[in-house]
């Protein structure tokens, strides 16, 4: 039995320089924060000028894929992969104080590392195609109209092995200095969440359909997206072999 | 009377390539979607690697100013400043279909490109520090327990101009193929929105502190976040000059 879990390697990149007690490198810690999101934020370089571009995301493992439209200029010039930094935030809280500087936000967030480089093959693009869709609606790509050739080619999928990465997270409730606490002003933690709100069915649903075996189970009105982001990655995740 | 709205110029770096109809560069438009936001990621190189750093940021006119910490090491080696792109984004809802080719989100996102640079002496400093509380808490600053020159020493705050900029905007419910809308398969689309919880008082209140004239009035359980940044940006970019 190995007693330490598997960790990302701490590096001159990923390692957190401020408030280095937030930063986490092990992969539970990173992959939960991951799994819990479907958007991330993808920074790249042309041409010595950066990029920042959101996108939805998957993981599998220690790869994580996404849409390569926006990078593809830059793909198509290196096929070897470009270096890329991900990164996804949860915001939790806004933590007020008695004074400017003890301001803060709750959050979870992790920075991942690495070289993106184009999925490629038809084969292997197929099933980074369903696993966009199994991932957030698991079971739902066997129940779609299946890809068509055209859209197969319009679609790039990027994917790259997460060479290193650290998680940050704030979780502290409003605190101030000792001398500051008489200082009259109120203060207090204000919780934030995105969730779902009430679906919209498409209005020319085909006669008999049902909202079941569409993988949606999870989305209900008023839930946590990233619960709903942790619970269908798991499900995912626990896909029968050879799916 | 100019019949040509303020818009940021169309370039090379900020054109909309995919799906141009959904870009936007006039200042207006642009300007809402970054003050419906408390969080922007930037993206930002040093030795050719990129980074992607999340941060909290407000607007001033056509300068964007945030937190420097992370960006200090690269910050501190170029005065003359290094070139950003600040991306802010919201998800608005999960958009399903009958194919995974039409599955797609709605969202708000702006990428502003420019150079970051340190704002510069105790004077200016100062004024970022309250306008950073003032933006998002109207009024707030007057009532906190003023900043040492510590904290002030301790603080970096950077700030940019927007020299290009566009909005990409989806807003677009469940559609399909003609053809595909006999396939039985479920479909909606799943509104999003971050929402405030509610509010966890501190334990420590000074005694007869109310909630009043801490600049929170925006801030109620149930609200959007997005609405609520909207508001307090209104209060803060219409306070009495000279403040």
């Amino acid at each position: 039995m190995d007693p330490t879990p598997p960790a990302f390697p701490i590096t001159p990149r990923n390692r957190v320089r401020r408030r280095p007690q937030r930063g986490h490198y092990d992969h539970e810690t990173v992959f939960r924060v991951l799994d819990a999101a479907m958007l991330c934020h993808i920074a790249y370089v042309i041409d010595g000028q950066p990029y920042c571009t959101p996108t939805a995301f998957w993981r599998e493992g220690d790869h994580l894929y996404w849409h390569g439209s926006s990078a593809s200029r830059m793909l198509r010039a290196e096929a070897k992969g470009i270096p890329v930094c991900l990164t996804v935030t949860h915001m939790d809280a806004i933590v007020l104080a008695r004074c400017g500087f003890n301001h803060s936000i709750n959050y979870r967030a992790v920075m991942a590392f690495g070289h993106a480089a184009p999925v490629a093959g038809t084969e292997a693009k197929l099933r980074a195609m369903d696993a966009f869709i199994d991932r957030f609606f698991p079971g739902r790509a066997a129940a779609l109209r299946p890809p068509s050739a055209q859209e197969i080619k319009a679609t790039m999928l990027v994917g790259m092995r997460i060479e290193d990465a650290s998680a940050k997270i704030r979780d502290v409730p409003v605190h101030d200095d000792e001398a500051d606490y008489a200082h009259p002003v109120w203060t207090e933690l204000v919780p934030l969440a995105t969730v779902l709100g009430t679906p919209e069915p498409c209005p020319r649903q085909a006669p008999g359909v049902t909202r079941t075996a569409g993988g949606m189970d999870a989305y209900r009105p008023g839930r946590r997206l990233d619960e709903v982001m942790a619970e269908t990655a798991a499900a995912y995740a626990a896909r029968p072999a050879g799916d």
